[in-house]
């Protein structure tokens, strides 16, 4: 039996991923961890460490789409302010989670040093932890999951995702690629495509000193759709003299 | 006397963007393009290839901003649909741009593989062009700026980009390192935040093997402002027993 698309979006958080100092990299590591889950990224946002965007973005995407995975701004300064916006955007007020507390706890510092510490532990009313094995965990109230921006520190909380979240039918994939441009295989292309309607098939075109060309990539859920596909594909390619290359499958 | 900022939002378009296919690059390209030109990147979405979601974010982001600016989905194939979303979004229809056409059509061709080439020569009704020296334009319609997708090629185009935007107040920064953890120099650097409410003080923390810190960014218009706000930050690292770092202006 089919099971139900289970769909999400990311919420990137902070100035400096919208100025171009900080190249993201969480988009791809956490789509990259959920495709096996069967959670589908269907969309992303980056906003600003502006209160106002932050809530309506979170507002906006709980009530769309299944998940809402957020990143960034929950650290101890002026400029984290995540967890205040997520607590205002379900209007819940924000408590001190005690297992965050006692690990934030356990290495000494001075009392303004810990009190500042401290607010890495306030969560919003009713939150569930996103546990991180190697320090302060992240949460989740409804649907929406706050991680870390660093990306060493949201890779740590991510693991846990996996025994939170219900899953949804699995999106596989193939791809081919052909030394022919994309204008050449248009035509025959749509046709495959409106054959196959329940799987993606996109075109990518890339060029290189040595050679140009573009990549196929099907994904659906169903296998012998893809594979069905992919033949097709691979005719298409052979019959304009080409030799399909690079085949993956995932 | 002040010029007034000029906002805008990127839209990244294409399911491999968040399918974990892709890592986007265009994002921080394209922000770090614009800012010395005064364009403040305010926010920024990523939607799949979907008619709906791709008008939608059209349409929801060029009432908010002063300009938007996309890329993906303009080549040849089905999966191509920017153009026409475009379109959609003003309540306009499609026409062949002859100058592009005239691009277009310099490379021989058969007559099929031309007519899918030809796809890439429609733009919405009264869209300009953003000129690419090296092959087929991208164009504006509105305050919407269609650019490709392919990094290469939307780096051909971006260039074309300063001669049509309004330019707007150029926002400056300072950065400097501290070898201090946030929860260090979080008061105080929330109590400097506090006196300089038109610089935006960011706290970016790193973890490396040799030597952790934290990374302090100011940015605003006033140069003065700037350099005030630095003076205080650097007093704060100096305070507290450690030497500020790897200083930058820009």
């Amino acid at each position: 039996m089919t099971q139900r698309k289970v769909k999400a979006a990311v919420l990137l958080i902070g100035d400096e991923l919208l100025s171009g100092r900080t190249q993201d990299i969480n988009l791809q590591a956490i789509a990259k961890y959920l495709a096996p889950l069967g959670v589908q990224v269907a969309e992303a946002r980056i906003v600003a460490d502006t209160p106002d965007e932050i809530i309506a973005a979170v507002n906006a995407l709980r009530v769309k789409y299944d998940y809402v995975f957020t990143t960034g701004g929950i650290g101890p300064t002026h400029d984290d302010i995540t967890v205040d916006c997520v607590a205002k955007a379900f209007g819940v007020g924000l408590v001190m989670n005690e297992e965050i507390a006692e690990i934030l706890r356990r290495r000494p510092a001075p009392p303004e040093v810990m009190e500042s510490r401290l607010r890495m532990a306030r969560v919003p009313e009713g939150a569930g932890l996103i546990r991180n094995p190697f320090g302060p965990h992240g949460f989740h109230v409804g649907n929406v999951y706050v991680m870390a921006g660093v990306p060493q520190v949201m890779q740590a909380m991510i693991g846990a995702l996996a025994g939170l979240l219900r899953r949804g039918e699995t999106i596989r994939s193939r791809s081919v690629t052909a030394h022919l441009t994309e204008s050449q295989i248009a035509r025959r292309l749509g046709e495959i495509q409106d054959r196959y309607p329940h799987v993606d098939l996109g075109s990518y075109p890339f060029y290189r000193k040595d050679r140009s060309g573009t990549t196929l990539v099907m994904r659906g859920s169903v296998e012998a759709d893809l594979d069905a596909m992919l033949a097709e594909v691979r005719q298409l390619i052979v019959d304009l003299g080409d030799t399909p290359v690079n085949e993956e499958r995932g």
